[in-house]
């Protein structure tokens, strides 16, 4: 129960994506809650033998650590990144302890794994974690790709890690990127 | 995809449940990724042979309906909630028919399974679905019983819905009702 309670702290944890209507921005509960439902809506898309039930699980569970190391944009620099991924570390070590040893150890090994990428549940999770927000962009016409001036060549960047999840996936979010640029609300790949 | 971003429009429906800090109202997106989560953690506590993937799948899709038809606080009346059934109905039946027949034909099964409560996945996911608000309302120190001055006897009413997916949980939750009487943020039964 005391992770139960702690976890609902998560509400708090404001997102850079932006809602389309009321203008404010996800909490990473919510999220979390979007991509479970992307789990089950886009299961098809899976390789074939994805154990479905586990990529929900590992998507319910792995934003926790933001409660302790908030979000970090997915286009922040290198440093940033690394700093991020040490208090998401430790942040694990604090939150998952709450449960009992045996569920912790689970729960624990579901966030490694998601972290880590080398299963097809973890790839496929982390495929739909970054494939929501672009999503998100399209339907706010632009939202923080406007916001921060993200250009073409940093989202297909992105791409590649949806591509690894899901072939049928990646090949959506490719054609997604162009319509963007099509219609004007993704720049094209900046000039070098 | 519709169907993806069409769920996506949970996140603006608000529940009565407060969260403690900041003092703003949990949405409906949030609420059902707190409840899946509880599964999760709290697995132990349904009949043996409960299958928990069922649960959770449930209860990500189970306040969808509240696009259409809102949220409606848990002690509302009779004829209100007579209402409320008739349009989540209508809700399902437009929301639902977004997925491909088959998908549609599953998550609108999930769904009706919810409501019917007859099976012991669904008897226990509703009892999660009376335990988070309850939880909710002992963490902000009197939540929604102060504000729209609900007694104990009220909340009892509730718990036996929650006996009903879980005996544990159930225990839990009278004990939660008599603490928060004898600490004083939830009213005794009021005089007849």
């Amino acid at each position: 129960m005391r992770f139960v309670a702690e976890a609902g702290l998560l509400k708090r944890v404001l997102r850079q994506t932006r809602l389309t209507d009321p203008a404010r921005r996800e909490n990473s509960a919510e999220h979390s809650w979007h991509l479970a439902v992307m789990a089950l809506a886009l299961a098809e898309h899976a390789p074939a033998g994805t154990d479905v039930g586990r990529v929900i699980a590992m998507l319910l569970v792995h934003d926790l650590v933001e409660i302790d190391a908030g979000d970090l944009f997915v286009f922040a620099g290198r440093q940033e990144q690394e700093r991020q991924e040490a208090a998401e570390r430790a942040a694990a070590d604090r939150i998952f302890a709450l449960l009992p040893a045996d569920q912790a150890a689970t729960a624990r090994g579901l966030w490694d794994e998601f972290e880590e990428r080398r299963t097809r549940e973890a790839a496929f999770a982390r495929g739909l974690d970054r494939l929501q927000p672009m999503l998100a962009n399209v339907q706010a016409g632009g939202g923080t790709w406007k916001i921060h001036g993200i250009t073409a060549d940093q989202v297909l960047g992105k791409v590649e890690l949806i591509e690894d999840g899901s072939a049928s996936l990646g090949r959506y979010a490719r054609d997604l990127v162009a319509e963007a640029v099509r219609t004007g609300i993704l720049g094209p790949a900046r000039p070098v």
